[in-house]
């Protein structure tokens, strides 16, 4: 460990990022007896009698929980619970800044899909939703599933439906300065993991027909006979003009190269393989799959990335806090709004909305994580 | 629900009680890539590296979890998880405001001690600690037995431990204002559920010797045939004299009476049969075994409850807080201190801990919950 590092300073100067507070006052024995016994007896009979007043009595309706198994952290792998925490600390404190959601992190041990879908069912009763959090795939996908089926409250993961959004709201931009109507384009993705499976769907149900997804061993086509049951889905869906062979035959001709995968995957000769003034989000963490100056002077016309030090930062923390804020507060009686239609249509006018925040430009296709606006304009497209 | 009662309004005024707070800035982008990514893989990569960093560069060391199944809430009985949330957010209240120790409420569905504690050792990666609560017995005997042997982290019962623990703080006063040997005290606990075992072994340990101990079918003895494993060992452990019956016979001739069990199970003539200038904690919520008003007429000497509308407030909530605030503080490298001690042994010295802080009257054995001096002394006596 570095201790003069930025990093390791900002997070040392106060052992963590986040804390627990009292929002009501606890300052003389007459707000003790109201907080805690005698008192409080009377909010458990109240919720007894009436199991939904949960919600006006307690944080329940605006806390939720940030669950990992630490199998698939940032660009880092497998690194385990404990070492994931500061990630997650670090999303509870963007959730109550950027929408006032109370997000408790729970990194735990879990070694199956079971484990992680039972721990959730489990603490239901606390949370008001769920967000799930750098889950390996194919884990991940049976966890949320199965946990859209099992609860009653929300359930978010992030590196999919987060990501899947964000993306979709920048190759709205992306296609709007080119000038290519979205569906049009012929698409890569690159990475058939949480993400890229993901976003293949989204921009599916986008409208979106040309998408290609291929993973380390190459295109994803229905021939292989290496694909788990979620890439398989994939192979059967996507990739109408049948081709098969490494990513350098998937770029051939395409508009978009949608990178979630590993540095350095793509080199200038991709790029010039692709149609006339390519868009490329080049997101693989820490490491893009190509440099943005070296994307650029091949002929790409928009990059993206990841990174926050690059125009175009792709980031999922665009989505979670504004989407989070509308899923609860769909869900808080009286005052509550109501989910506009079905939950994929919906992710399609998240990413709309995040889109309409800005007047794009080649280098401004999506707002600043921390522009505030973003949460209101999701909250409005989501919830009414 | 009464909309316009103090304890609803007090609750529903902002939908709950606690929150989440960030503890360092995130005002700007540049706290965003410090905090969030890329910068925060900095801080997983440490950890990774050397697992202690988790104490120094995430929240966990100061984090504790207040685990629930919602079976035995106050005196309301198994009323579920969401129940019990109202509880469970006042005492994460009262442990940031007293102690600073940040308490997440998880209020969970489980049907067994192997529930709660499978539960229990799936989040130890995000906790510091682990306060029981509110478990029913003979569930919590296991489930505190068990965690005390599988977990690495401290875990505390608090209707077992801090119950224990606050009544002896109660008896070290109210037998040195009696003028008499604490070791030389003849004890009924009324009750043989989580604080009454509890509180007849703390005795113990404190060098009582003549202990009986009786529940709703009389005084537990070893020729009863109807005591599960942990009443069969205090039977075997407790009741020198070697006496049966109800407890009218436990009371002949005894100088303290302790009751944790319900209203009313007392009357006059009980406290009659006792010993001169008697002992009274009739603790039993929200209704004491026996009136305050009424023992002292029958010739009570000390009389505490478990009420803050008497005199002699006999709460756990004077221990929780300071404990934890020493069992976080022993474990936190380098500038921790060192638990002084055997676990029991420990407990006993919080106990008198508590109890040195007030000078003693027979109105005003302990010192009020929300005394700010409680904390610290406990802190010493356990850790140094």
């Amino acid at each position: 460990m570095n201790e003069a590092s930025p990093v390791i300073r900002y997070h040392s100067a106060h052992r963590g990022k986040i804390e627990m507070h009292p929002k009501t006052s606890l300052d003389t024995p007459e707000d003790l007896a109201l907080a805690y016994t005698p008192g409080v007896a009377e909010a458990c009979r109240a919720i007894v009698e009436r199991p939904e007043l949960v919600q006006t009595l307690t944080n329940r309706s605006n806390t939720i929980a940030i669950v990992t198994d630490g199998t698939a952290v940032l660009g880092l792998g497998d690194i385990g619970p404990s070492a994931g925490l500061p990630v997650m600390e670090g999303k509870s404190m963007i959730f109550k800044k950027m929408a006032g959601v109370d997000a408790v992190p729970l990194c735990i041990r879990a070694e199956s899909a079971d484990e992680v879908v039972d721990f959730c069912k489990r603490i239901e009763p606390s949370f008001g939703g769920i967000n799930l959090e750098d889950i390996a795939a194919p884990r991940c996908f049976e966890v949320l599933d199965r946990l859209e089926k099992e609860l009653s409250i929300p359930v978010f993961h992030d590196d999919q439906d987060g990501t899947a959004i964000v993306v979709l709201a920048a190759l709205e931009n992306a296609a709007k300065l080119r000038g290519t109507p979205i569906e049009d384009m012929k698409v890569v993705v690159n990475g058939a993991g949480a993400a890229g499976i993901a976003i293949a769907r989204l921009l599916g149900t986008r409208g979106i027909t040309d998408i290609v997804v291929s993973d380390s061993h190459g295109i994803v086509d229905p021939s292989r006979k290496d694909l788990n049951i979620y890439k398989k889905t994939i192979a059967e869906t996507t990739n109408p003009r049948n081709i098969s062979g490494d990513i350098a035959e998937a770029m051939k001709g395409a508009d978009v190269f949608i990178g979630v995968s590993v540095c350095c995957a793509l080199d200038a000769s991709n790029i010039r393989a692709m149609a006339e003034r390519p868009i490329i989000f080049a997101m693989a963490n820490p490491d893009p799959e190509i440099m943005p100056d070296e994307a650029k002077k091949a002929g790409a016309f928009i990059v993206g990335t990841g990174r926050s030090d690059f125009p175009n930062q792709i980031n999922n923390a665009l989505v979670f806090p504004g989407f989070f804020r509308a899923l609860l507060d769909a869900r808080t009686r009286p005052s509550g709004c109501t989910i506009r239609g079905r939950m994929s249509d919906v992710k399609v006018s998240a990413a709309q909305a995040i889109a309409s925040v800005v007047h794009p430009t080649p280098e401004h296709i999506l707002p600043a994580v921390m522009d505030h606006t973003v949460v209101a304009a999701l909250r409005n497209a989501i919830c009414s």
